[in-house]
């Protein structure tokens, strides 16, 4: 009879140096670390068009993965099961083409034997949670594994399931919240962010988050990837469609292609707020290295193109801010004219350069943005005279 | 027998013209808006010295409302039951002292009657969400309310109870997820963020957050309060407490006061990000008028320090997208070296400029960003000359 | 600060004694004892005719008391709230016309106050289980309660609940499980009749169940009903109305008084298997003292009838009994032959005389049941002899 | 791609013919039909020895099939996972031994390959009631199957996991009712005994009910085995264990033998108030054909002793029974004599003799019993006339 291992030697659990996994599923693209995961794609493979279109629309735009079922878990057995492995074939071409990973569910050991050649990732689905066989088989092999949370597992259960896998050598296990059952019919699932906020304080697996089969409504992903993120979650997986109505399986909730690029940009500034980054540079560099299918000058033109569009995001963001920070300078004007202080403060100014210095990591451009900010102290010290004049000749 | 009210009819619900309900609290506060309703304070109210170190510490730092408990709604009747009508001329004192409106719980009508004089916002707590006959009376008041959640109370029930009080002539209802029952003991309750998402497509009226109720462990509350503010919510409600390990009811979930400003703080960048404002400055200029207790220059004093700290963040904010910035610019450049373009594109550059201009709302303060981005695009042209001159000198 | 009371000195508790509470609802009805407590009535008091046809029908049949809602706690603030104090005088004339006690539920103090002078017993509804404010009041009145569990009520909760209104000095409360709050959507609620089951074991208070509330749909109530009394619940309370699909509040779940009629009359042997007895004696004697609205003659002419109507409920059961009885003694003959044995065992038939005998109370009667078995025996003895016969025959 | 086979078409379901499923599982014992099935045993088979203490304890008292877990489906890896094949053959010993058949989980495909040859029934657990390649696999064979209830699924998968059984040409599908996950910790799972009078209404298949994994604790197992039975369940599966605080999983839950007996004892006469019978009949049939291991005169005086065991009961039941019937015809003597009624009521005895003859099937036996039953109602007719003396004396 087995002894039963004590909760210290848990290999799922976090340890006291708080040191986090991540997960490398592929040159470029991991899990767990700075960078999220962003994955988006069909519930199902329907054709290669469908994957090309897919995938074109999505490469190099903050989205680093790919998903598509080719095997599907359905409730009742006389509905679309997936087109197998013809559904793989088509899944190994994206991920050549594009140099993109794709990840597909498996709901059987044969499936598994079957796609661990063509996936960079396996998914277990929430009914196969407690597939224990499957888990022990799947913790023999050398892949990747995005485990989905049972419809209404604990966590405790949820990270069992994982420790099945891991206890056979496969440690490259990923957690998927995507919603837990509850009482009330308006949404598909609960989506339980505080399960992913107190898994996080339990495990040093990475977690993401599922918000499509969460809410199953398309009308509320965005909001719901948006909290996902801003709660600690190490990436998403979303379910787009070119045609979200014409879907074969879970149409009501994929979204378009266009909507899933406009959620992914509202991601950039919540991932800042919470020390995280978007994905977009690194699949930059991975495919600087990797394309092959178009001329190089073609490649470089359209990386400009997408480094420019980025670039116009950023400088929105400064443009708020630093109008933000020109409007507090004023404050400060005001405030100091009333106390009779002198508008310049040469000590701060300097604390102030000083700071922003330490914000920078290169200091190559350390040295840059302090000239800038410079110029941006300048700015705040003419406003407040404006300002002081202003006031002057209306009280004269 | 009274007839059936059609869903036309229905006052909370949501209409066709989008239009969301703007709740007024008191002079400068308001839930439901563009600035965020921020509520903090104990669970239970439990001496006049604790509410002064609140308020004390939470006025004017991002959070515009307290709370604090008198009539206690305990699973045994043994446990401590309030302070009362003690408790609520507390909470008076504090709402006069610190111009900061107050909120607090009531069980009954007759608490409804005695509270209603002092307190600028009546809560309904989730055991109550479907005491019929307190929310008739309730209906009958001018005052705000926030009506909680029940623990097992789906959207529709939850927008009914709302409906009983807006039924009687009241419609100042402010609705508040705080976590539902589910079977998981891991978190106190589920935090139904997706039913946030949902009801803000269902109804007009504004919606907050208490992560506090909802997860019951203090080290869960900051993620959780950001995720709700990603996904929409009109506001939060966190108990935090002078010594948190020693309230009287509650202890594992409130936080210090510390912590408290430092959610509030972490909060700033995810609310820009979705388009809301934190309160701060709203009650930087309502405490302007207010403060009464402290001599004018002192309070002034304690302003610039106050302006200056959240001029700080900015700037480390700033001066790391300008870093960014900065990389991205020097990426641009190797590109157009190898695309054998002119580091200089003078047509690109001004449209940078207007765009910038674009995004700032003050014409006065436009112009000095514009000044500011030109000395940021000199320096990205320098970098790139640098970076220029260097791989040529490798290359040598 | 109120003092914690220990576990130990919760009123509701369990004590080691076992002991369990019979509660007095009116002269000849109790809840708690051996006589199960069977409630019937509609959801909503609608007429004087309404209330006069039912109270006729399930009078001195199985039912001791008679249910019927004049404040109605309904989801939407425009649907019908009841008939209030006029429903209240409908219950009056109905409690003293048939002699038997009525309940109805309360959802305020005001109501409490009003309803306490007419019905027999108050309720407290699921959505007022926690309304701790009013089980305070309840606390100090005179009165048996009837406590519906919440929807989502723990257990614990449950009992504190209860001890609410114990603390008060009312110690006369009777607990109903209802169901509860889940996933499925195949029936209302959940019925948890586990949670009666630990209930029994956890607290001393009787503890009745609600079918109808529990599944929400009429074809489910007698196989529930019949569940819960097999699982050693105190009693039921069944929703029955004249016209069920014409009951203006929760019409599907309504049965038919027929339908009453005979889920009581099934539930007759299921009672007595777990120690148990329906009502109907306990009725026909207080009903003998008290029928004073029909000629005494008339009385008892119906009631003959209605204990002949028992008799041959009884003699079916018997008549099935010996059947049975006598096919296993024809079995016992069949291996008697086999085995060489005589047919008559003075001992054996001594033995089983004898045990008869002690299941009997009553010494008078006891002796006649002898006799009756001497009968049974003959004829066991004469049926091995003709089987006897019969095989030799064959043989021959 | 496949295409959906409409409603009218799914096998599992209830056609209007209201035709139920009668399951053969072997010689004799079959669930669905009049005769319940009633599977007794340990969670895990542990050794040979314990199985036949189990088996020789649970044989023809009641029990009419055994079950033993050999591949134990753990929440955690490093628990005990079932004794594999080795117990399989163990299990196989006990059904040639004893001539009960016997049921295991499998949880794999490999699994359900190889227990095929030894189980005659293979069960499906909770956690893989969505694993659709198992159940296809399943459905390819040619066995019983129990099919367990997901642990939060709705009755709507349920079924629809039934069909992917039964699409693959499988039929003979028992659904087991476990218990659901609920808030409530009182309780392991939530027995959902509703869902069980729902399924009778939406599908031909029978249902069993497992109340100790329902429950979780060994107290509560009786009074919900019962409750089950009562509303209308096919059969019971509950786990037994000759040492129950040894078991190696769900120790918390087993109850001894001698409990076991008990319980099946107890359900005698809930059976029969519902219609249904008890399997011990079936099995001393079954038993006579097949007994082979005992010399045949122990067999059949063993048989004789067990016989004689029910005899008894029934024996304790009727006298009750009869008790209870004189008292009643005591109480119409009064109410004759006040209604100077005679005592002798030929029309009416005629009645009862014809009522009672209606209620036997055998007509050789029905008239035995009407003979019996003119000796009861001689027997009434003296009480009625000393009770008439007695009372005259006393006036007198």
């Amino acid at each position: 009879m087995a002894q039963a291992q004590t909760n210290e030697q848990m290999k799922a659990q976090l340890t006291e140096t708080n040191q986090r996994s991540e997960v490398k599923i592929s040159e470029g693209v991991t899990c767990g670390g700075k960078t999220l995961l962003i994955v988006g794609g069909p519930c199902s493979v329907e054709s290669s068009e469908q994957m090309h279109t897919v995938a074109k629309a999505l490469n190099n735009k903050g989205i680093n993965a790919i998903r598509g079922g080719v095997y599907k878990p359905r409730t009742s057995p006389y509905a679309f099961q997936g087109m197998g492995e013809e559904g793989l074939a088509i899944l190994g071409e994206i991920s050549k083409t594009y140099n993109m990973p794709v990840i597909t569910e498996v709901m059987s050991e044969k499936h598994a034997d079957i796609a661990v050649h063509t996936a960079d990732v396996l998914q277990i689905g929430s009914r196969n949670m407690q597939n224990f066989e499957l888990l022990k088989h799947i913790g023999k092999l050398d892949k990747p594994v995005i485990l989905k949370r049972g419809l209404s597992a604990t966590l405790d259960e949820f990270l069992m399931a994982a420790e099945y896998i891991m206890a056979g050598g496969n440690n490259k296990v990923i957690l998927c919240e995507r919603g837990i059952r509850s009482y009330d019919t308006a949404t598909r699932n609960v989506l339980d962010l505080g399960g992913v906020v107190a898994l996080r304080q339990m495990t040093h697996l990475p977690i993401i988050v599922d918000p499509s089969h969460a809410c199953g409504k398309r009308e509320m992903v965005a909001d719901l990837a948006r909290a996902a993120i801003a709660c600690g979650a190490d990436g998403l997986m979303i379910e787009c469609h070119p045609e979200p109505e014409k879907s074969v399986s879970d149409a009501r909730q994929a979204i378009s292609l266009e909507h899933m690029l406009e959620i992914v940009e509202s991601l950039v500034p919540i991932a800042e707020a919470v020390g995280r980054k978007m994905p977009v540079a690194a699949n930059t560099a991975a495919k600087r290295d990797a394309v092959v299918s178009l001329s190089l000058r073609d490649a470089m033109a359209s990386e400009l193109h997408s480094i420019r569009h980025e670039v116009d995001r950023l400088d929105a963001t400064i443009a708020t801010l630093l109008e933000k920070r020109l409007l507090l300078a004023m404050e400060v004007g005001e405030l100091k004219a009333e106390l009779k202080l002198p508008i310049r403060d040469v000590k701060r100014e300097q604390d102030v350069l000083d700071m922003v210095v330490k914000h920078c990591s290169m200091p190559q451009i350390a040295k840059k943005v302090r000239e800038i900010y410079k110029s941006i102290m300048e700015a705040s010290r003419i406003l407040q005279k404006e300002e002081a004049q202003e006031k002057e000749s209306k009280v004269a």
